[in-house]
C-alpha cells in the first residue's frame, strides 16, 4: 500500500477521505492542489504530512519563477508557508519543510536547487519508511507475550510513508507472534479507526475488534487490554504529547487500570522548542464535523459544537515514548532531547 | 413533551429512534408491540422503560384470558417476562413489572386485577414526573453558580415520565440561575446525546455545546467543565453505577481532573439485590450499532465489533447520588439503603 507517490513531476495520494468504501487517487502537479488535500483530510497523518508537504515543494519548485536562485527561494518560502499553515499542530510539516528549505537554501544554482528539493523530498519520504520499521522494532518489544493492544485513530501505512508507528509497532510485535488482538478505536469524529485502521488491519490478517471510543476504558477496567499504543502529532520537550482527541481520555484509563501507555513517533515529531503541551497549538475544526456523521445530520440544525482534533496527554501518564532511536522513558526532558541528537549525529 | 401517554386503552409514544428529524410516533393496544419499541429502542431511559412496561401489563390485562383470575395473572405473569427480558440491564423495568404484578395479585376479582393494574400503571408515570422534579431539585443545590456542567446520553424528558433525571438536575439549576451551559456528550453508538439531548436543550433554550464522547477529558483536563451529571440504569447496593458505555471514562477522568462525579436516579433504580456491579448484566448489542450509522457503512464490510450498551462505574468515583429522597454520598451501603426504605415508608 502506497498512501503516497512521486511520478517525476506529479505526486499521486490515495484519497483517504473516501476509504475503505472508495479507493480514489489524486494526482496533481500543482502543490495548491495538495494544501487543499491537507485541510480537507483528504491526506492525513503527522508523517505522512511531512512527506507530502516536502513534494508540495517539489511541485513549487518546477513552476516558472524568473530565473534567478532569490526568486526561487522566495517562491519555495511562500509555498512552504501555504502549506506550514494547512495544519497548525502536526510537528512533522514544518520539519520537513524547513528541512527542504535549507537544502533549496544550500544550492549554488536555480538547477541545483530544483533538483535538491525533489532529491530530499523523495529522501525523507524513504527514511520515513525506513524509520517506521525500525519504531516498529523498538516498540514490539515493549508488548508482552499473547497480549491486546488498543489503539487509536490511524497511524498505519496511511498516515505514514508506508509502514507505521504505532500501527507498525502493532505490526511487528504480531509478526513475532507476541500480539493476539488488536481493540482499534473508532476515532470521532472522522473515524479513521473505523475507516482507515480497520481496513489496515483486515488487509494484513491481524485479528481485531472495533469499539467506540467511549468502550475504551471499560474494556481496560475488565482487564481486555495488556498496552495502549498511539502515534503522536507533536511531542514537546518535556514528553507532553499532542495527539487525535481522545488520546488524553485512554491515557487517563489506562494509568488508573495499570496498563501501560506507550507513545510511537519519529523523533522528527519530537519539537524541543515547545517545552511543554501548552505551547502547542491545538487545531480547532468545523462543528459539522461533530454535527454531521458521515455526511448524515445527526443532530438538531443549529446545534453549537466545538472539534478540537487533537488533545495534550501530560508527560506523566505516558510509559514510554518509541523512536526510531529507541525507547524514552521519562525523565522525558533528557531522554528525548538525547533521542534527537542521536538521530541528527546519525544524518551527519 | 409527553414521551408517553396512555389513552385509555392504547399506549403513545414518541418514536425516539427517529428524533430528532422526524418527530412521529408509536401508538398500540399490543404490549408484544411495545416490547419491540422497547428492543428496538424506539423508546429508552430507565425510568421510562418502567413506565412502559407498565402500560405493557396494562394492556395485557385488557387481552382475553379466559375468565379466571388464575388465568389473567398467568397471561400477566407471561407478558411480565417478555417485557422483562426485552433489556436486562435497567433496574426500572423489573421494578415497575413487580409493583403491578403484586398489585393484580392482591385483586380480589379479574375486573377489580384489570383496573387495578391500569390505575397501577398510571401511578408509576404520574409519580415518576413528580419524583423527577424532586431529584432535579435536590440536585440543583450541589451545582455552584455559574458552572459548565456536562451530560451523557439522554436523561431528559424523553427518558422518563417528563422532567428527567441527571437532565432533570440540569433543568433546574438552570431555572435557578446556578447554570450558565451544559456539554452533551454526542454518545455513540446510538448518538443519545446529539439526537436527544441537543434537542431537549435546544427546546429548553439552555445554552449548550455538543462534543464527541472523546473530547470530554481534555475539556475537564482545561477546566471548562464544574460537574458531570449523568443517569442510571442500575445502581448496586454498594453505590456501584451501570449507566451508558462511557459513563465510567468520564467518572474517572472528572476524578482526575477534580470535578464532582454525580449520578441522578429515582431509587427504582436502586437495585439492593445486586451487592455490586459485578452483580449487574450488561446487555450486549448488535455489532451493526457501532459499524453503521443510519443504514450507512462506516468500517470495511466483515470488521468485527464489540457493543456493551453499557459500563459499570465503581462507587469510588461518585462524588453523590441524587434521588427524590435526598443526596446520598459515600459509604454508599448505608445511605442508599436508607434512602430506598425512606421512600417506600412514604407510599406506606
Amino acid at each position: 500500500l502506497r498512501p503516497i507517490e512521486w511520478l517525476s513531476g506529479r505526486v499521486r495520494l490515495v484519497d483517504q477521505a473516501r476509504l475503505p468504501h472508495v479507493e480514489a487517487y489524486l494526482e496533481t502537479a500543482d502543490y495548491r492542489e495538495l494544501a487543499e488535500a491537507i485541510r480537507s483530510l483528504k491526506v492525513r497523518g503527522a508523517p505522512l504530512l511531512g512527506i507530502t508537504a516536502a513534494y508540495g515543494l517539489a511541485l513549487a519548485a518546477r513552476e516558472p519563477s524568473g530565473g534567478s536562485l532569490e526568486a526561487l527561494l522566495a517562491q519555495l518560502r511562500r509555498a512552504a508557508d501555504e502549506l506550514r499553515a494547512t495544519r497548525p499542530t502536526a510537528a512533522n510539516l514544518t520539519w520537513a519543510l524547513d528541512r527542504v528549505l535549507r537544502i533549496a537554501e544550500g544550492a549554488p544554482s536555480v538547477l541545483a536547487a530544483v533538483e535538491s528539493v525533489e532529491a530530499e523530498a523523495l529522501r525523507i519520504h524513504e527514511e520515513d519508511v525506513a524509520v517506521c520499521r525500525r519504531i516498529g522494532a523498538n516498540g514490539a518489544s515493549l508488548i508482552e507475550s499473547a497480549s491486546s493492544v488498543l489503539t487509536h485513530c490511524n497511524t498505519g501505512s496511511l498516515a505514514t510513508g508506508g509502514y507505521g508507528t504505532a500501527f507498525g509497532v502493532v505490526r511487528a510485535a504480531f509478526d513475532e507472534g507476541w500480539l493476539d488482538h488488536v481493540y482499534a478505536t473508532e476515532t470521532r469524529p472522522l473515524l479513521q479507526g473505523a475507516r482507515l485502521t480497520a481496513w489496515e488491519l483486515q488487509r494484513e490478517g491481524i485479528p481485531h475488534t472495533l469499539i467506540v471510543d467511549s468502550a475504551a476504558g471499560s474494556l481496560m477496567r475488565r482487564g481486555r487490554v495488556e498496552a495502549v499504543v498511539v502515534g503522536a502529532d507533536r511531542i514537546a520537550a518535556n514528553g507532553d504529547v499532542a495527539n487525535k482527541i481522545g488520546t488524553y481520555s485512554l491515557a487517563v484509563l489506562a494509568n488508573e487500570n495499570g496498563v501501560p501507555f506507550y507513545v510511537a513517533a519519529p523523533t522528527s515529531t519530537i519539537d524541543l522548542d515547545a517545552r511543554e503541551g501548552e505551547a502547542i497549538t491545538i487545531e480547532e475544526r468545523a462543528a459539522a464535523e461533530v454535527t454531521s456523521l458521515a455526511g448524515t445530520p445527526i443532530a438538531p440544525e443549529g446545534t453549537p459544537a466545538v472539534n478540537p482534533a487533537f488533545d495534550v496527554t501530560p508527560a506523566r501518564y505516558v510509559s514510554a515514548i518509541v523512536t526510531e532511536a529507541g525507547i524514552a522513558r521519562a525523565p522525558y526532558g533528557e531522554t528525548l532531547a538525547a533521542q534527537v541528537r542521536t538521530e541528527a549525529a546519525s544524518h551527519g
